[in-house]
Formats: C-alpha cells, sequence, structure tokens
C-alpha cells in the first residue's frame, strides 16, 4: 500500500557518475540487489548517518572511510543490513571494499559501503562477491533509475528527484534516490539516500549543506517512531561543471544549489512517507507558535508517533480528542490549553481547550477523507515552528511487520 | 481480545464502603454505566492523577474537592469522558456533584467526579441526574463486580483484587477495581483504579502509598504510549477495622498493608495490560544494569512503543534486531553495546554486540509462542533496574481504534 501515484521521475544524467544494480540473489534470486556508484577523480561526497549506538557495520566503516581517502565508489547491497554482526560484520563490510578496490585499482578506503534488509544475519559475502565486476562493467550515466529500485526492500516504488539549474550557461544537475518505508524515524537520515550534482562543491560546504537538508527532510519524518540501525544519507558533488567552486560567498549560484539539495531531500523524505509501510493517508503535523523548536518537535511527535491518532487518520475519523490528549501529553511545561489552536487543514477543530464553536463533524469528515491531510497546530506561545510527516497506522502495517522475515 | 482467561475474583466486603452501578443509557441502552462509591464517615481518600496537560473536567474537580472536605462519595461515568469540555464539563460534573449532595445530605465539596470515554462530547447531564436516586438506595457491601462492570469502555472484562491481613485478630480487607484497555501510557496513574481498604490510615500516609504504589504500576504500563486525559488512581481507607491508625511508625503491620495495597495495585495494572485492546500477548520488560532509573525506563519504554517489536510479537517471530535497535535509539548517552545482553525470558538471545553464540531460531520461537513473554535487557552499566508491563500489535488494535466512536 503506497499513497497516491508516484510515477519515477526522468533522471538527468549527473556529469561524473555512473551507476547500476546487478542481482546477487541475496533475498530471493533474481532480484536486484547490488548497487554500485562510481564517481569521477576530484568528487567530494559527504553524509550524515543513524545515531543509533547499535549502528551498522556498514556505517562505521563509511565514517572511518569519509575521513580517510576522496570516496570513488560507493556499494550498497539490499536484502540484509550487516547491522548487530559485531567484528565478523566490520570485516565484510571491508572485504567487500577491497574487493572493488582490487577490480578498479583504487584505495580500499575510497569505497563507502551501504547495507539495508535484515537485522542480524551475516552478511551473504559469497553471493555479493561474484557480481562485483559485472557491477564495475555495467555502470552507466542512466542508472538511475536500476539505482533507485535496486535499493528497496519494503518499498512499493522507486523514488527520485531530478532538477537543473542554468547559471551562467552552464547547467547543472541535481538528483536524488532514496528507500525506506519502515524503521523510519530517522536521528540523522533515512535508511538510505543519495543525493548528487555535477557541481564543484567543496567538501567544507557539502558537509554543512548535507546535515542542514537532511534536518530539513529526513530527520523530520516518522513512519513508526523506530530509528533504523542503518540511516545513511549522502551527498556527493561530482564537480564536473565548469563553474568555480561552490563556497558561502559564491551569492546567487550558492543559493540556488542549496535551494535545489534542500528540495531534493525533502522530496524524497516526503516520498519515503508517502511509501510508508501500509500507509493510506500522508499526514503532515506542523506546528507553530511554540517557545522553542524543541516543544514544537516534542508535540509535533507525539501527535505523529499517536497509535490512537494514526488509527483515526486510517479510519478517515476526525477524531480530534485524540489529537488533544497527544498534544497534552507530549510533555511541554506549562501549557496553557486555551491559548491552542489545531486546524485540520483549514477547518478550526479546536480553540479555547475544546472543540471549536464553529466545527461541525461534517467538515472535519472532508478533510479526513483526503489522502493528504494536514494538522495544523498553534500553541500559541511563541514564534518557533516545525513540520514534521507522517503516516496512517493500517491493518496493512501490521500485516507487513507480522509477516516480514518469513 | 485479550490474554488468557481472568475470572473476575471473588470480593470481600470493604467494611464501610457500599457500591453499585445503575444504568443511565449514555452510550447505549441498558448498559449500567453510572457507578457509586458510598463511604462511611471518618474515611480517609487519596490520589493520583493524569499529567495531561488537557486533563478532564472531573479530574480538576476531583484535585479541588479532595483539598477541600472528607470525601464521603465517589461516582463514575462511562461512555463520556468529559474532557476537553471547557466551562461546561467543570460545571456539569460540579451538577452531579451537587445532586448526590443534595439527595444524601453531604456537602458538594464531599463527592469526587469521574468520567471515562470519548472526549469533547458534553456530559449527558439529563441522563445521568435521574439515575442518581436509585444508585444511592442500591449501593451495598457487595457491589464490586457491579461496579468493575459499570466503569468499562473497551474492557472486555472487569478487572479486582481482593486480598485480606489478620492482624491481631483483626481482619483488614484491601479491594480493588479499575479500568482501561486503550490510550494506555498513564503519566500516574491508569484511566481509573480504585484501591480500598477498611484499615486506618493517615491522610498524609495514603497520600504517599497511593503515588509509591501507582509509581510501581499504573506508571509502568503502556499499551499505545497514549497518555489519557481522565487518568485517576483512587485509595480509600475507611478506617472501619478496630486497630489504631497506620503510619509508617506501625511497623509490621505498616509493611503488611503497604505490601498488599501495592500488590493491588500492580495486579490491576497488569490485569488492564492483559485485557489491552487487540492483545494477544502480556509482555514484561525489565531492564537492568542502569547507570541510573531513567535510562531503564527510556529503553523500557523504547522497547514496549516500538511498533515493530509490538507486531514482531504478534507474529510470534523472535525478531530480535529490532529490539537490538529500540534499545540503540532509546538516548541512552555513550551505551557500550558489547556489554548489553538480552535475554527472552531464559534465552540469552544478544551479547556482545549482536546475536549470542548459543542462540538458535528456535529457541527463540519457543518462548514467543508463548502469551505471556519477558524481554529481559541488562545494560551492564550500574546497578539501577525498571520493569514496564505492555501488549503485541495486532490487527485488532487497528480495528478496534479505527471503529471507536462510530
Amino acid at each position: 500500500m503506497a499513497v497516491g501515484e508516484y510515477p519515477f521521475p526522468k533522471m538527468h544524467p549527473v556529469k561524473g557518475l555512473k551507476l547500476t544494480s546487478v542481482s546477487a540473489g541475496i533475498k530471493r534470486v533474481g532480484r536486484k540487489d547490488v548497487v554500485l556508484f562510481s564517481l569521477a577523480e576530484g568528487s567530494n561526497v559527504a553524509g550524515v548517518f543513524t545515531q543509533n549506538a547499535f549502528c551498522a557495520a556498514p556505517v562505521t566503516v563509511c565514517k572511518e572511510h569519509l575521513s580517510k581517502a576522496p570516496i570513488r565508489f560507493l556499494v550498497i547491497n539490499s536484502g540484509n543490513a550487516n547491522a548487530c554482526t559485531g567484528e565478523q560484520g566490520i570485516a565484510d563490510a571491508k572485504a567487500t571494499c577491497a574487493e572493488i578496490a582490487k577490480l578498479s585499482g583504487v584505495k580500499s578506503e575510497q569505497i563507502l559501503p551501504f547495507s539495508t534488509g535484515v537485522i542480524g544475519e551475516p552478511l551473504p559475502l559469497h553471493k555479493i562477491i561474484p557480481v562485483l565486476p559485472e557491477a564495475l562493467n555495467a555502470a552507466n550515466e542512466n542508472g538511475w533509475e536500476d539505482a533507485g529500485t535496486g535499493i528497496m526492500t519494503t518499498d512499493t516504488r522507486a523514488k527520485g528527484f531530478s532538477q537543473q539549474i542554468v547559471y551562467q550557461g552552464q547547467t547543472i544537475t541535481v538528483n536524488g534516490i532514496a528507500k525506506g518505508a519502515g524503521m523510519i524515524k530517522p536521528n540523522m537520515a533515512t535508511m538510505l539516500g543519495y543525493i548528487a550534482t555535477d557541481a564543484k562543491i567543496s567538501q567544507a560546504v557539502l558537509q554543512q549543506l548535507s546535515k542542514e537538508a537532511a534536518n530539513k527532510s529526513f530527520n523530520r519524518i516518522t513512519i513508526d517512531g523506530d530509528t533504523s540501525t542503518n540511516d545513511s544519507c549522502i551527498l556527493i558533488a561530482t564537480g564536473q561543471v565548469s563553474l568555480p567552486e561552490v563556497t558561502q560567498a559564491s551569492g546567487e549560484l550558492y543559493e540556488k544549489i542549496r535551494e535545489v539539495i534542500i528540495a531534493a531531500h525533502v522530496h524524497l523524505a516526503k516520498a519515503i512517507v508517502s511509501d510508508g509501510e501500509g500507509a493510506t493517508k500522508f499526514v503532515t503535523v506542523a506546528v507553530k507558535g511554540g517557545a522553542d523548536n524543541n516543544e514544537c518537535l516534542a508535540v509535533g511527535y507525539a501527535v505523529a508517533h499517536s497509535p490512537l491518532i494514526k488509527t483515526a487518520l486510517f479510519a478517515s475519523d476526525p477524531n480530534w480528542g485524540r489529537i488533544v490528549a497527544a498534544i497534552g501529553y507530549a510533555g511541554v511545561k506549562n501549557l496553557d490549553v486555551n491559548k491552542i489552536r489545531v486546524h485540520l487543514d483549514e477547518v478550526l477543530i479546536v480553540e479555547n481547550g475544546g472543540r471549536a464553536k464553529t466545527y461541525t463533524e461534517e467538515q472535519g469528515q472532508v478533510v479526513m477523507k483526503k489522502a493528504d491531510i494536514a494538522i495544523n497546530i498553534d500553541l500559541g506561545r511563541g514564534v518557533a515552528a516545525e513540520t514534521i510527516w507522517t503516516t496512517d497506522l493500517s491493518y496493512e502495517y501490521v500485516k507487513i511487520n507480522a509477516d516480514y522475515r518469513s
């Protein structure tokens, strides 16, 4: 199940970036499950990673490699997370890198490994190693949809973003793919996201952009409140476009690229939510009027995580009592409930500590029947605001997660 | 759905306490939905209440009345929470008290009102007021099961506790009833719990016991992480047994009564969990080895609230990867994953940052197929420990909450 239609977009090539996916048969014979990115020399790569204490072996290796040498390849497998696999997991992730290094003539440290899938099973190296030569040969500028499909697990559709900027006669492309449908409450990034541009961007600026964009996108979505062990979001700049290096001093060009990079992250984060496990609704929880951003997030997540609200959304039931209950238990100190106003889309449902005088159940039902719903909360205490995107909770969610692994 | 069998226990009378339930037809004609407790003069009453900022009108009135005058009556309606009902809600709760005061000759402030049910609908006073004379007439020492049934909403069964202590030839009884099946993550008490003894206990000691017992019971259960607007837990001491007043200086008698009062709270809290909405499993999450109690609670609630773990429990799937992921994102600073040990009942599943060497899937499945499962987590950092009780997440949970109100 997923919310609405989501045709995979037409992807412009990113100069200096080739990619593909091949089939190693990790979970199912024939399914493409190993993705390779090949980056031109001179590319910069930045990333943000899960803050789960049990971070997966590839996350540990990625962080180590990013600090050591310029990155030339990314290798991603779906079907196995290589998480909670101890020393063997680290060795397996490094063995994958070593094999690509041997085949391509770069150093092991120039390769970033990623894994997504079931936790706690050993990585099936014997299946992955043999398909790496094919992946190296097949990588091409038009492999984006293949790659977007290859990283999927319980996703029902590949997620992509492509946009171009023209600046002083030069065309810059910003592309991205992402995957994720469950165990989604990223504290860093979604399960996996890859955003790439052929602009030239310094490492420092790239890292800062990666963090800022993830905080405005993947770090504001939640499907089930579960932060994965493998969340990784990577931002690549190949530097192949003939324009000077972008820094914060670049003025208009910096602003344009920043805007599109953030748009790419937000688009992919929202695409993950609309493909959330069992999702029938795309829900925006917008909290404003907070004394600070933390209390806006506390209220937003209380609403977004409440199983009672999520099941009411599934039922298209404008059960506003559950929304105010969640606001009330979010832990905001000295909250004056009489100042809170809640709208469903544009319909005022709560004011003065109770149901709005103008509200009728019929108005609420019109909104709740839509596939895309906004819960707009004004705390009436200040000027801080935060937005979180989430889904409903359906039978299908239970089915998917009660059946997964079987 | 509910876990296991739960026959309502045989209830010994509590001297000085009469109760009953009558039918006001609040939600359905013929259903008993108004409960009255009548307390002998000289009774002491203590209580703990929800910390939800949107606390219900009766909670506000209870707190006010408890501070004003000795309590003589409790009146509880199910089917309507009288929450988020503004000034009218307060007026309605007080009108109910005023009517009982008029009929019985006590002061309005000597009555505690409680409501449970749907949030945001006005209290149907016109249905409640007319049945109060019948309730006053019908109250009797053996009305416990009637009362336990009358306070139910989505509960599938009434929950009761009764135990006696013999001390110096005198028999002391401790009874309790409680209700609650959804919107259960009390931050104070369950939806509604009433524990009563005929021992003589001073107001100060009673209040301290009420708080301690709630913290060890109702404040350690969670079904869906939603803290209700109406949670109230009341502890009554009628003082009718011919023994001196119990204080902390009473030695053995104090310890005996304290023990049984805590046992009553824990029994009722666990009964609420095993009757959790859609529950097919009763799950104990026991966290030890913490540096402090807060981090044990953070880990316990992360595990108890994870929809991925709850659906795996529903599927009897020993998906330990989801358990370690939840421990990892619980927010414990500087957690050394290599020191963590996790047992399913007595089966060691996780050590040294991954699956235990001795663990086999078959061992895990034997435990997971049981209706009563313990997830035992040792953080290996200190001596603090906390226990939380919860349920799985089933299709039935979604069905109940998607259908409620309809």
